[in-house]
């Protein structure tokens, strides 16, 4: 079966904007869901693909620096929609949010990070992650984003495999 | 009227891969229109946006590195599909490629780049650019785009206006 991967990119476009979407890392034996907002999807280098912001100061990006792939999941029903608040709220160094919100993960299909249960998941490949740099960046959205200096890496993933179940 | 700025991203990413896509650059008085297959759609920075990737080489690069904003222009009929394909195979530096094609083009709604009638037509103004950092690629992707060192530049474009008229 080919899967169109871009099935319901509407959907995933608005999920994210949401706030309706966790990225799933992995790194050794340490996995972390963080809710995200920000990111884009499309074609590159031949490879659908889909691109995550992920601030240097955020333990998901000490798992994915160390990580080739992630997943992005999308929950589609109201329990796993409001879990992912909490997943919003706190830190996976504090506290294992899989766990908390209840989340039932399964081994990746093609990749080495688990996806969660009841949402499209989408699994992807990291081929290729640069930083936002400060020298580029206008004034207003330094202002609204990075005052802190704490910037985004963008990490590009090609994805891999796409499922609902 | 609020527009859903990503009403029809399916379309824009599915356009996109088939290369049913034109990027219009404007920089002083000269306009051109490139044939795009990448790029992505999404939401950064609290804006709805596209990013378009353009290499140093090209003649449109030349024009949005001196500007300000671009068009994304998707044709929706099948006339301007097939011109579409002079556009992916000319040089703006030798051919006025609007004229060539027998665009019909209009002034920019919010920005200061023309549009093409009978397109799904998406005003953006850049917000951030990079160009693709070699040390940063990986090998599969550096043979397969980048073997003479003619690197894109992401162009993040906030999406200021979508028509289709």
């Amino acid at each position: 079966m080919e899967f169109n991967f871009f099935e319901g990119s509407t959907d995933f476009i608005n999920n994210l904007r949401k706030g309706n979407a966790l990225l799933i890392t992995k790194s050794d034996d340490k996995v972390n869901a963080m809710q995200i907002g920000w990111g884009y999807m499309g074609y590159m280098w031949r490879k659908p693909s889909i691109v995550v912001a992920v601030r240097h100061s955020r333990y998901s990006y000490e798992l994915l620096r160390n990580s080739e792939a992630f997943v992005v999941s999308m929950p589609v029903n109201d329990e796993l929609k409001e879990a992912v608040k909490i997943c919003g709220s706190n830190s996976g160094r504090d506290v294992n949010k899989i766990e908390k919100c209840g989340f039932v993960t399964e081994k990746g299909k093609i990749i080495d990070v688990p996806y969660i249960k009841g949402c499209l998941n989408y699994e992807c490949r990291i081929m290729y992650k640069q930083t936002i740099d400060s020298e580029l960046i206008d004034e207003e959205l330094h202002n609204l984003s990075y005052k802190d200096n704490d910037y985004h890496v963008m990490f590009y993933g090609e994805i891999v495999a796409v499922h609902n179940n």
